[in-house]
């Protein structure tokens, strides 16, 4: 079993940002998991989404269901096999996972930063993981690689350093938010903001945490992970548990009350992120998301946009995905083709909505396994 | 032009609610338009969805811009003509619109209901309105009609009262909500319930208003009702109107400002209803739409379900709506069909998702206005 463990690399010198501030006096939190081979050519960086973090594999010693957020992915004999390859986990900048983010201190003010943490962006964090991978004495990476949010910094690592860069796979990614994704990202946000717990950000000094918002957030973030073919699978109109053990099978005939399994499941998702997730983050990794959109500084043309990578790319997306669907992934494929680009896509025929690039699926497993075959073949050649 | 005035009809007899509880001394406001014809033959009854009222056609005197929610569909000369059908427009009970509501004085107690509001389901909305019908001496309908909750509605009355109803026009209905459209309904519901104005459904005697739940269920609604498509036609990426009028064509880089077109459509839209809808009737109407499912008491087998059914229906679905997708209609046609009743369907192919049945279509316009040809020749045959 592979045991991770969590490193900090502290950056005193400031890292500009694209809004024009800049933050010092930052740490990153990763992980690394196999051996970086002699000549530094074996390093993978994985880039996470909305809620995880730099712990993507392996477990925490003695934690046996410390399990990293892609551990069905990476690891010794599995697609991406961390025997072949270095792989490295980041937490990024502005996250709640040990990097650092809202609830710490600005060295400039002494205070907590809370809703004065710098707006960060997916092009500054590419940034930020390519000043860790400095740090680490790792020139050119083997493959970038990410899921969702995670696949828009891969896709922006070929962009913004398309020369330490090999190969990059993006899963379940878009090359810009739809109206509809920032929509339900506002909603999300304007439930946190206007929590009266929040405080205007600045609620760690008031003691409190804004749960309800939070709550209300991730329900609808878990709406959009899952496609409704699978919702109505798994909970359909179902009734609670009580009436599935015969207790009481009729409506309660409530409004408040839980009278179907989604509600349940979807109230005791709520109910866990906000014990865990801070709000501030919340707000700033959605707006990352909103923001990133490469095409906006080539008139909105994604072919020219596309130009500057050079490396070698896996796109995969899942028919199911209303959040990230095929389509957009087929648009970043037809861009690089434009570009006469060296491109592999599997669109994989999965039921479970967005939330498919995290579970397991032979043909998506297969797929990502010889792609990586492939990529050591170049390293080993 | 047609003017409208809003009638009240007292009930002091007690209607038995599905729950098991009823409700007694209260009253359904109303309109009529048109004429009803010496056999009383011409009526049709309109009932309506969410956030819709008795308010369906024409103008009130000396308000130019009052039009009923349905003045496209209904009035002289129109799809459904006033100059030739009675049509009625009914406020159900427990919505905020005039008919007795959570903000009514319960006379049992003397307090306002607020949360006490008994719950009502689809099948007590047309029990009461039969008691409208009954006092107006209207004894069969030419036809009930409805879109969305109001299909449900239109449906339930060829189950509930078969032999007083020769037509049912069904429009971008359902025989029940999927897990999905209940999951929206529950987030929207416990940003309202977990309001701290909420006060558990008792705020009118706190002076206050659950106006930050209100908001959000708004919002999620609303990204509901409209398509992708149509979204990202209206809003697309477009940033906030300054920058359209160049005045600032950057990001503002910030999470909570207003950013893109799509998110001040959305919080203009919640603080629009927020002033005027009320809270617990929110609930009490969403728990409707949850609740329906006619197929429930017959094993899930809406064939056997639908098997009461004896009139005539005509169903229309639209293409872009994934509220009630077409496929939802489909299964309504079919049960009807395998009853070998006699059914018009169709499927507009709109961009405009589930609030396309509130839109001008000319081809959905026709359909209905030729349905009602056919209604109108059986009156007069």
């Amino acid at each position: 079993m592979l045991i991770a463990t969590p490193q900090s690399m502290p950056f005193e010198a400031a890292l500009p940002l694209q809004s024009g501030a800049s933050i010092r006096g930052y740490s990153l939190s990763y992980e690394t998991y196999g051996t970086l081979n002699a000549d530094k050519s074996n390093a993978v960086l994985i880039c996470h989404a909305l809620n995880a973090s730099h712990h993507v594999a392996g477990v925490y010693a003695g934690q046996d269901k410390s399990e990293g957020w892609w551990d069905n992915m990476i690891g010794p004999g599995k697609p991406l096999d961390t025997n072949r390859f270095f792989v490295i986990g980041v937490n990024n900048l502005g996250s709640c996972f040990g990097s650092t983010g809202p609830m710490h201190v600005n060295p400039d003010s002494g205070q907590v930063y809370g809703a004065d943490f710098p707006v960060v962006t997916v092009e500054d964090w590419v940034n930020a993981q390519a000043r860790l991978l400095d740090a680490l004495g790792i020139q050119k990476l083997a493959a970038v690689m990410g899921g969702s949010l995670g696949g828009m910094q891969a896709l922006s690592w070929t962009l913004q350093y398309p020369e330490r860069v090999a190969h990059a796979v993006v899963v379940a990614s878009a090359p810009n938010l739809t109206a509809e994704n920032i929509a339900f990202n506002e909603v999300a946000r304007r439930a946190i903001v206007t929590d009266p717990d929040f405080h205007g950000g600045h609620f760690y000094q008031h003691g409190v945490i804004p749960k309800r918002g939070l709550r209300i957030a991730r329900m609808i973030g878990h709406i959009t992970y899952l496609s409704d073919d699978v919702m109505n699978e798994k909970f359909g109109r179902k009734l609670r548990d009580a009436a599935t053990r015969g207790e009481l099978q009729d409506y309660l005939y409530s409004t408040q009350d839980v009278e179907f399994q989604i509600e349940s499941y979807l109230r005791y998702q709520g109910d866990k992120f906000a014990e865990y997730f801070d709000a501030n983050t919340y707000l700033l990794i959605t707006r990352a998301l909103d923001y990133f959109d490469p095409a906006r500084s080539h008139g909105g043309n994604l072919t020219q946009a596309l130009a500057r990578a050079t490396c070698k790319f896996l796109l995969v997306s899942f028919t199911t995905d209303w959040r990230f669907s095929p389509k957009r992934s087929r648009e970043i494929v037809k861009a690089l083709l434009d570009n006469k680009r060296d491109v592999s896509y599997a669109e994989i025929d999965a039921p479970h909505g967005h939330d498919a690039f995290l579970l397991d699926d032979a043909r998506y497993m297969r797929v990502v396994s010889s792609y990586f075959d492939s990529v050591e073949k170049e390293i080993t050649a």
